[in-house]
């Protein structure tokens, strides 16, 4: 099934193609795809660019849904793809049919989901030397997810690791607020919480809790370590009290105090660039 | 009408309480009411902090919608208003009837928006010396709004500036976002676009362009001029043509080449950091 022309649209008459479609549909519930999507092992790629990016990243896809001109704008992508690869093309008014949601992108892919590493495996590949790091603790804000990857991965950071709990990095939201940095950037999820803090530790990291309440260093006088992971709370209530107590240090960032905390996503960029390491672009 | 308890709902029988309550009804209609607000003269303040930020920063409340709870809440600040301002008390399973959407919190306050000052009053009221300013070109979305405010008032920044076509700080979901700081820090929407910098120029302030693009200076070495406004722009295509010629420099924050730009809240909190002039918190 190289490409399908979905010009009359007889999933329901076809039992292999409802399958294939069943990556797409029910896209608008976020609870079951949640969940569905580790599960089933796959994730989504929306739009021409985050789908070229993780093609480019190794990603593998089990499918791709696209209007006739995405199909035209990926042709050079779509050519190099192992052949039995399915390539489902179908008017954009029929997207909405297909997968319970406008796509007004016109492009969506379902790829692989990567085999899931050890934080040990993860912490093997690092680079030797300085390199930074983002923990995330509970983050369950799939906005609040990307946007964090989005300035690590601006700022050069080396790989994120989030808690068991946190949101899912390759949840569809996460993936398009990241810009698709999420599928670049290496991460990891955590087994062991916060356990895993000190497999971090036994590789040289001193791991550095962004802390919303006075105490510690302040972000502007903190003496930054070769090899620092910035730990970043949950939106509501911040770190929790066991995380807190497994970091090395804690630090906060000084700020009016008519305002009671900064955003999570604001408060990593900001403590990302004021401790960056490398600025690649340069 | 001091308190009124609604504990039987017969709003369509009685005009004056209708007409009280379409200060609330509709709330999810983002388009309908980010027209009717600001024509309508009114904003929202959700939940018992934000009403008391409000309250504390001088706005003028129209009515309240409170649940029991919350009015007890409020209690201290509810016998300190003009006895004329209509309390409404409501079931928390009334909401939804009353105001076409479930409303968790159980407190609600309508308030008259501020009179509009020109760009010129609300320089004028800026403190001589050394200032901070934020200038919003067209930035459309709301939580962006709201998270440019938030991490402007944390980092001390005097006031904030926003174009013409600039979403409405005062919109219920930038209030929530900002966490009730555009309540209390000093903004003015511009009416002149991009001629209200030269307003800003006169007051001796120089106009920095964040811009995505390659050129100018580079963040973390710029020369950060004693009067600073930083001029940010929209989610997609950045600062207009016309803003960035009207611009004394331009500044970019460098990032890995992989990321095209930041999400315009992450780079607003960078670059507000980076050239903070105080930090009252410390």
């Amino acid at each position: 099934m190289p490409r399908l022309d979905l010009t009359d649209l007889r999933a329901d008459h076809d039992p292999a193609l409802a399958a294939l479609l069943r990556d797409y549909t029910e896209l608008k519930d976020v609870r079951l795809r949640a969940v569905r999507e580790p599960a089933e092992g796959l994730f989504l790629a929306e739009g021409v660019e985050v789908i070229r990016r993780a093609l480019a990243a190794g990603h593998r896809p089990r499918s791709f849904l696209l209007s006739a001109t995405r199909a035209d704008d990926l042709a050079e992508e779509l050519a190099a793809l192992d052949p039995d690869v399915p390539v489902l093309v179908a008017p954009v008014d029929a997207f909405a049919a297909l997968t319970g949601v406008d796509l007004h992108r016109g492009a969506l892919a379902s790829m692989h989901r990567p085999r899931e590493r050890s934080v040990a495996e993860f912490l093997a590949a690092l680079p030797a030397g300085p390199a930074r790091l983002v923990v995330l603790e509970d983050v369950v804000d799939h906005t609040n997810v990307g946007a964090v990857f989005r300035s690590a991965a601006a700022f050069g950071v080396d790989g994120v690791v989030v808690s068991p709990r946190c949101a899912d990095p390759l949840y569809r939201r996460s993936v398009r607020v990241s810009m698709g940095t999420v599928l670049h950037l290496p991460w990891v999820r955590a087994s062991s919480w916060p356990g895993d803090l000190d497999r971090l530790r036994e590789n040289a990291f001193v791991v550095a809790a962004l802390a919303l309440e006075p105490g510690g260093d302040d972000l502007g006088s903190f003496p930054v370590p070769p090899r620092l992971a910035w730990m970043l709370g949950t939106e509501g209530d911040g770190l929790s009290a066991r995380a807190l107590a497994a970091a090395d240090t804690s630090v906060r960032i000084p700020m009016d105090p008519r305002v009671d905390s900064l955003n999570v996503a604001a408060a990593g960029a900001v403590a990302l660039w004021e401790t960056r390491l490398r600025t690649p672009g340069r």
